[in-house]
């Protein structure tokens, strides 16, 4: 079995370090890749500090990944030798539940199989992750990347934080003439301003931090609005068409239902640990409002916000970091402290 | 100016009692009524004890009217006199903003007027509903009654009641293989059931009550479901499209999201004094699901409910009171003691 390298950590509270472990041999319908890059999200901090409370250890994060096909198995028929290829949040599935025959993998009913932390189909082993020098996938979780070379690093977080924004966008029909709220400027909410926008929507960007405004408007939004300041949120009540909400902190969500026109829609992402105050029935029931959830995306569905970030030459804005510089880097990003992505730059993992 | 005779609250502490007013001369868009029964809603309980904090007195309630046509203004080209004609819970609204426009005047971006408690749109003036013995509606917000005289009384709950139920089942799409579940068995749950069931759907009852079960599969649901029963919950996680619920008390809203499957809806319509517990987010997330709100329907769409519920044979399950039993009434309404709503025969305003 093919041999790996990546890094790890092996209980809660022990840093990230090196780590050799197996890959499967590449089967018939397997595809390997060596991983160029992998970005960095915050999942990964809250799987391997044990704050969901399900990991498994060793814990390899990472699931914004980029590489090149390396290997592929003799069913393989979308993949080649050399082939640039991502893996985004998922590498398995049943495959045989409705969700999964819609193409919603990521709503499978018998659970999907993370990308780290598995856990895998038929063995139930646990499954390693992004930050490595490898990972062998199957085929139909495996996505095609036709950004150019110079553009792979910044691809690599469209993986997760693209597809998380990209995919309630395109299920709530956002386009031209739409007024949309991106609630959040981190490393979601600067995919979900880049994205609404290439959509044609007219973005607005909510967020607590008023130094963000030039950044958020650089990144496609048309306003900025401070959503400590009352009035500035007065002035758009009852305005939007759709708000996105990135942010995984316990937050004021009737504040935000209260911005959304009728039957406008508030689709939560983040996912706080503790809840959110509890929402007014009064701000849902007098526009017909709805507040909705939404889960990463499927396959297809990744693939079609691949394409569609390149031809509208969209990446994420990223800070590339070396493997052994990760756990400053999840310091950071408790922070808030990063622009707006982190991605590994996996040549450093051998150096 | 005509004089009508009713019934009304003086102040949040006065019984309700007889009250004699002057009704507006019919204009040439009115149509005039004689009230022949009033159904009786818990926001008639709310606005005469001031509970929402609004209310204008004296205070006339009733807002599910079903009347015969006396008179008609010269520009009226639906009624004529003699018809039988119902009121809801609206009269009036701007008639001029975007949902006014698509029939939804529940949301009139202007405030609709309510058929009590006003104001009127120009004058601001307080407007009494249907407990008395006649009222003047414009033409447009008059319902035709094509059911036969002797349903008349158990007509009357459909113009709130039932269009409150009537309207998200709709908006969301309920029909044959949908399995939809209605949240409690009042007046408006016994209206959800009865109607979901006409639409051709699976319709399963939720209840605190045990004692309920022979109702409900009575007026349509094909199982009862007692809330409070865990085991009984869980063998219905994650099956049902939709879920309308109809309880106004704070409830747990999460064991009911938990029921649905992807991308199914849990429509609120009871709006409770104080807030529900914070639904998780999580629940919302796994499967994109859906809360929302709505609010009793547009006039186009309760014509529609009205002619729906004649063509299968729907009306209400009444109890017929005097006028001078209101109060009586209301007690045993705040107990839940009614199957399933109190409808006033107005004949007995003048006995």
């Amino acid at each position: 079995m093919p041999r790996a390298t990546g890094y790890a950590a092996t209980s809660p509270t022990t840093p990230l370090g090196p780590f050799t472990f197996e890959r499967r041999a590449p089967g018939p319908d397997d595809v390997a890749l060596d991983i160029l890059y992998c970005g960095v999200c915050h999942s990964d901090l809250h799987t391997v500090r044990n704050e969901w409370g399900n990991t498994l250890y060793p814990s390899v994060p990472g699931h914004e990944i980029v590489g090149r096909v390396t290997a592929v198995g003799e069913r393989v028929d979308r993949f080649r030798v050399g082939d640039l290829a991502g893996v985004g949040c998922m590498v398995d599935s049943c495959q045989r539940c409705r969700p999964c025959a819609q193409g919603l993998e990521q709503y499978c009913e018998n659970g999907f199989t993370g990308t780290y932390n598995g856990p895998e189909q038929k063995t139930e082993a646990n499954t390693y992750g992004g930050y490595s020098d490898s990972i062998v996938v199957r085929q139909s979780f495996v996505l095609r990347i036709s950004h150019g070379q110079e553009a792979l690093p910044a691809v690599a977080p469209l993986l997760c934080a693209g597809i998380t924004t990209y995919s309630p966008l395109r299920q709530w029909q956002v386009g031209p003439g739409h007024k949309v709220g991106i609630v959040g400027l981190g490393g979601l909410g600067h995919m979900g301003v880049k994205i609404a926008a290439a959509m044609g929507a007219h973005v607005v960007l909510f967020t607590t931090s008023a130094n963000k405004r030039d950044d958020a408007l650089r990144l496609g939004a048309r306003e900025v609005v401070v959503s400590r300041n009352e009035s500035g949120m007065a002035a758009h009540a009852g305005s939007f068409d759709f708000i996105l909400d990135t942010v995984a902190a316990p937050h004021d969500l009737d504040a935000l239902i209260q911005l959304l026109k009728l039957d406008g829609t508030l689709t939560l992402v983040g996912a706080p640990s503790s809840p959110h105050p509890s929402p007014g029935v009064f701000g849902l029931i007098m526009k017909r409002r709805r507040l909705a959830g939404s889960l990463i995306g499927g396959i297809r569905e990744t693939q079609e916000m691949l394409d569609f970030c390149a031809a509208h030459g969209i990446v994420s804005d990223i800070e590339m970091i070396r493997m052994d510089r990760i756990e400053a880097a999840y310091e950071r990003m408790v922070r808030g402290d990063v622009k707006y992505r982190f991605v590994v730059d996996m040549a450093t993992l051998a150096a």
